[in-house]
C-alpha cells in the first residue's frame, strides 16, 4: 500500500475545497446569491449526463464530466475572470498556467498529467468533448441569468453583441443546445430590455 | 427535434439549482461557512475519479459519479437530515420518496427512470458502486471536519461511538479509504478532545 500516493491525493482533495470560495458573476435562480465555481461545475456535470444526446458528435461522457468537474480549479489561484472583463482576459492565460502547475502538482504524477491534459484540452477547444463542455459552460449561465430575470446582464449593462461575440463558437459543441439557449434564455431578455440591443 | 423533451430536461436542470441552497452540517476548510449539497456532490465526484483505484471491487466510475452527483437532489424538498438527528432519521425515507417522485418526475420518462433507479441503488447500498459512493459520502465530511479542526464535531458534542456506529459499513466500499479516514481524520481528533471518547 503506497501511503505517499494516497496522502498526495488527499492533499489535492483538501486543497480544491477552496474552489467553493471562488465566486462567479451569475446569480442563482433565487436572484439573491451568486454562484461559486464548485456549484457551477456540479450543475454542468449533471447537464452533461442529461444532454449528451444533443452533442454534434457522439462524446465520451465520463471524459466530458471529468473535464467539467476540474476546469475551474485553476481559479483557486487565478480568480474568476468575468466574460466581459477585457483587461482581466489579457492576463488570464498566464495566471491560470501558474495555478495549474501548483494545484495539479499536488497530485501523484500520473493523475497530475491526466488532469493537466484534460484542462489543457478544455482550454484548446479542439476535441468534441472539449467543444461540448464549452457549450455547457456557456449555456448554463444563460439559463441561470434568464431564471433570475436577467439580473447579472442588467447589472453589467451587457449588450447582445457582446453575448453573441462570446458565443461565436458555442454551437461547435451542440447546435441544438445553443439554439435553445438563444431562443429561450437570451432573446426574450433582449425583448424585455435586460440585455441591451445594439 | 423533440422540443418537449428538451424543455423537460431544462425544467429539471433549473429546479435542481435549489440544491445549492441546502445546507449541510460540515464546515468548509476555512471553518467559517458550512457546505451545501451541490458543493458536497461536486467534491465527491472528483474524489470518485481520483480514488476509484481503492474500491474493494472494480467499479464503473461513470455510474458511481452520476450516483454521487444526484444522490442528494431529494433534499431540495426533504431537507438535509443530520447524521446524528434521530428524530429526523425516522421520517427521512418517506420525505425523500415523495421528493424523488416530484423532482425526478420533471424529467422525460427514460431519464426519470435512470436517475430514480440510481438514487434507489445508492440508498439500498447493495451494489459495488453504491457501496463505494457511500464510502465517499462518509469519508468526505471526516476530511473536512478534520481540516476545520473538528468544529462540527465539537459543536454537536459528537462521541466516537456515534461515528463508529454510523460508519459500521463504510469499509464495504473501500477498506483502504475507511482506514485512512479513521487514522488520519477521526482518531487524531479523539486525542485532541474534539470528538468525545466514550
Amino acid at each position: 500500500m503506497d501511503m505517499e500516493r494516497l496522502k498526495k491525493q488527499f492533499e489535492f482533495i483538501k486543497e480544491i475545497d477552496k474552489e467553493k470560495f471562488i465566486g462567479r458573476q451569475t446569480y442563482l435562480t433565487d436572484a439573491k446569491r451568486k454562484e461559486n465555481d464548485a456549484e457551477h461545475a456540479w450543475h454542468m456535470a449533471i447537464m452533461a449526463v442529461l444532454l449528451s444526446e444533443y452533442a454534434n458528435e457522439e462524446i465520451d461522457v465520463l471524459k466530458t464530466i471529468t473535464m467539467l468537474l476540474i476546469h475551474d480549479i485553476v481559479e483557486i489561484d487565478a480568480g474568476d475572470t468575468y466574460a466581459y472583463d477585457e483587461a482581466g482576459l489579457e492576463t488570464q492565460r498566464e495566471r491560470e498556467e501558474k495555478a495549474a502547475d501548483r494545484i495539479f502538482g499536488l497530485l501523484p504524477k500520473d493523475q497530475e498529467k491526466k488532469f493537466r491534459e484534460l484542462w489543457e484540452e478544455f482550454e484548446a477547444r479542439e476535441t468534441k468533448e472539449a467543444k461540448f463542455a464549452r457549450t455547457l459552460d456557456n449555456v448554463q449561465p444563460t439559463m441561470l441569468n434568464a431564471a433570475s430575470d436577467g439580473k447579472a446582464w442588467s447589472e453589467h449593462g451587457v449588450h447582445i453583441s457582446q453575448i453573441l461575440k462570446r458565443n461565436e463558437r458555442t454551437k461547435e459543441g451542440s447546435e441544438i443546445l445553443w439554439n435553445y439557449a438563444r431562443e429561450n434564455f437570451i432573446e426574450p431578455n433582449v425583448k424585455k430590455g435586460r440585455i441591451k440591443n445594439d
